[in-house]
């Protein structure tokens, strides 16, 4: 539906082009030309500017400033103003990549026309056009007081504002965005209520055991989780006062939050004719080429199947998208590094009070539905040592092996701020394909300051926990 | 010299042992005994636990308690008490590892004597006899008032307080200990002197940038670091007062701390009749295994070579003692674990003041010494995104590749707490030998409020800017 407007509303504006033009039109010509500004846009820049030292490389993207997009939530409380919160130009300036603030609404051949009137020609395209809130078919959910989580200054300023005036603040969806809005609330005093459709908060990248002490870290602070349950219908206009959930439980709130996902934007690809999958985004090849010649496409934007699993995942991450940026960047003309993207691996981290919580690879959830044959290794301990050191989290690790091959696939952890490169080590480790023995010999530093101690370092304590039980079998 | 009046004494114990008993002793039988309690001999005990759940498995120490080596700094200001740093019995006990307060004066055979008189006797023999403290040629050194840093709970309760009585300390030695000790001693408000001998400090560890950092951290407190210098002299008896330097300068003390390093202890293994390097310890194979069938040795006794170099390595960690013990408690009988071991690595971290450091495998320097044709690649930004959020850190990276194999050499790390974990993500890569490429196209995590942002992640940024001096040359 949407899309149909959108290629009249294309139409109109190139005809009303063409005219102005007299019928041709100058085009400035560009070796690259990458279609938007985020992370996925700016690393592929970033890499072609390595690629080629000496060719023009334009960025165009919608918005005056570009955001950090796992800043959003933060923007609500911990950062003062959301303009805090912008991904600075710097380094593109550095790199000599032009920028256009200006959208693209037309594309014919090697041609694109922008809406300023401009016309541009490429050599090699990128698109890095992102993804849009998910919006759930939930009656109400278009009412006055309902916001979604949109990469957009203005609007999160708006949010901002609305959220200052409410007292009571209800989010649908318990996933990362969801959890961390929830956190920042609580910071700022608000009265809390989080609604998730499936059993646990983060179902998507934690296992349940995790969920409920993200839930445990909320509700110690005040808010209300409810898990398991649909919204049912939002109410009652002109601004929305309560909420429905499908239990028939009623829920007064002054604003909703609805954090549940995003979809690929999708109509520009549609536009040049690039094969799509209408849930997942534009269909790449391992080297993020679509299927029509010098066009590549990174980041939410794209189908990405799962590094382990093969499937189709829902998983969208800045992390996949500038690791696919720099691949696509590093690969425009001749593939200089061969086969660098072999699926999205889906490495997460946050904070939930004082807690930090992340994940990589498969939980037991999804390897258990996966029809993967596993062994976990679980282990606690704190993370400093001796244990009386200022400064101490307790750590819990959980890591999942494949049985035969003894592949590490996944890996959960709850613990202090260090979790957050702790996470990207087991990251390394299931790309790099190490066994459980392997993990078993690795050689790790440790300080008391730091770490926790060598003898329950819980990366290697959780994979001889595992060991143990494989022995057993 | 030593070694013989050992022999004497075991000599003439053993002579009244056999007396007592009429010429013959009954000897309990386990089927592995472990000698030393260290972070290596721990290892060994609960690994060989998993191997063998059922037959008997015993520890000797000589120590009551056992200390947490790296901990050992922190007993002089952050823990109250030398006693907080005490390595818990808790996990040999659930493990039914029989521990024995005693010391092995003898061996014959598969038998050992010990000083309370007991005879045991073993299957599988496993040596964590450990390092003792490098005294150095200095004229004074063994003067009232000079301190080693002994792994000796009440020599450390001595050291404590004699640092509360004094005002002003000197410490002989720029590694690690030395400078953890001089970062105590500030935070403790004492006047602090520290003398290296190499040009700079952490001279093993890291690259003069690195040490020149750590040398501002402390001199920005008020210590006075001398670097490239070496110590004539220690006087004046009775008790310590200055301490002559080899430039002419004289530099008035209360006391004396030598850092200077660690020895092999190899009395036993002599005693054993194993094969030994002078200075770097007990000669092992790939498995622990040592010149006699049955023994095996690991950890600080053992002679290590560099994982990267091949060469004879200086390096004592705990963490290289217990990947070797974790090693050798699987394969006492048959290789379970094959090839673990392939040479120490050197994973460090540290923490100077406000700033943590951290090194992993070659050094610039080390490189060039070792005739390795490589690439540096450095990078450097905040570790939380965007920079404006709370509890943000200065981090900087400098990694070492081979230029024509791109493997990862080594990393150098300076800062936040985060360093801890963030080097063992580079001690896994460098064992797993991942080059630059794939460093490139890595899907890490990130977080606003755990680490740098995914677009100046350091770790990948670092090895970018490595491959554009690649490509260029």
């Amino acid at each position: 539906m949407q899309n149909k407007s959108y290629k009249v509303e294309i139409y109109v504006t190139m005809i009303s082009e063409i005219k102005k033009s007299g019928g041709k039109k100058m085009a400035k010509k560009y070796h690259v030309v990458i279609i938007g500004g985020g992370p996925g846009g700016v690393a592929t820049a970033l890499s072609a500017r390595n690629t080629y030292p000496e060719k023009e490389i334009l960025l165009i993207r919608k918005e005056k400033t570009a955001l950090i997009p796992c800043g959003i939530p933060y923007t609500l409380h911990t950062l003062e103003k959301v303009e805090d919160d912008i991904l600075p130009d710097a380094s593109l300036e550095k790199n000599k990549i032009e920028v256009k603030i200006d959208e693209v609404i037309g594309a014919n051949g090697r041609r694109l026309s922008l809406k300023s009137g401009e016309e541009v020609e490429w050599n090699k395209l990128v698109l890095a056009i992102g993804a849009k809130p998910f919006v759930p078919p939930i009656p109400g959910i278009n009412e006055n007081g309902v916001y979604f989580v949109k990469k957009d200054i203005n609007y999160l300023k708006e949010l901002k504002e609305r959220v200052e005036k409410s007292q009571r603040v209800l989010i649908v969806g318990g996933g990362f965005i969801g959890v961390e809005m929830a956190d920042e609330l609580l910071k700022k005093g608000k009265e809390v209520v989080i609604v998730e459709i499936l059993p646990s908060l983060l179902p998507l990248s934690m296992d349940p055991e995790f969920g409920k002490m993200v839930a445990e870290e909320l509700r110690e602070r005040g808010a209300e989780v409810h898990i398991g349950v649909s919204v049912k219908k939002i109410g009652k206009g002109p601004s929305v006062k309560e909420v429905e959930l499908e239990n028939g439980r009623t829920i007064p709130t002054d604003l909703v939050i609805v954090a549940t996902g995003y979809r690929p934007n999708l109509g520009l690809a549609e536009e040049l004719g690039l094969e799509i999958n209408e849930r997942y985004g534009i269909i790449v090849d391992e080297y993020m080429r679509t299927s029509k010649k010098d066009i590549f496409a990174v980041g939410d934007c794209v189908a990405k199947r799962h590094f382990l699993t093969g499937k189709y995942s829902k998983l969208m991450l800045a992390s996949s998208a500038m690791a696919q940026g720099r691949l696509a960047g590093s690969n425009l003309s001749e593939l200089k590094v061969v086969k660098g993207f072999l699926g999205t691996l889906g490495t997460f981290s946050t904070k939930i009070g004082k807690s930090a919580f992340a994940s990589v690879g498969l939980t037991e959830r999804e390897a258990k539905s996966s029809g993967i044959d596993y062994v976990v290794g679980t282990y606690g301990t704190v993370d400093r040592h001796p244990g009386k050191l200022p400064g101490v989290s307790r750590v819990f690790v959980k890591l999942i092996f494949a049985r035969y091959c003894h592949f590490l696939l996944g890996a959960q952890v709850k613990g202090g701020d260090s979790v957050g490169e702790l996470i990207n080590m087991f990251a390394v480790m299931i790309q790099r394909k190490m066994t459980d023995m392997e993990i078993d010999t690795l050689q790790i530093g440790t300080h008391p300051l730091l770490t926790s101690s060598p003898i329950v370092y819980p990366v290697i304590n959780a994979t001889v926990n595992a060991i143990i039980k494989w022995y057993k079998k």
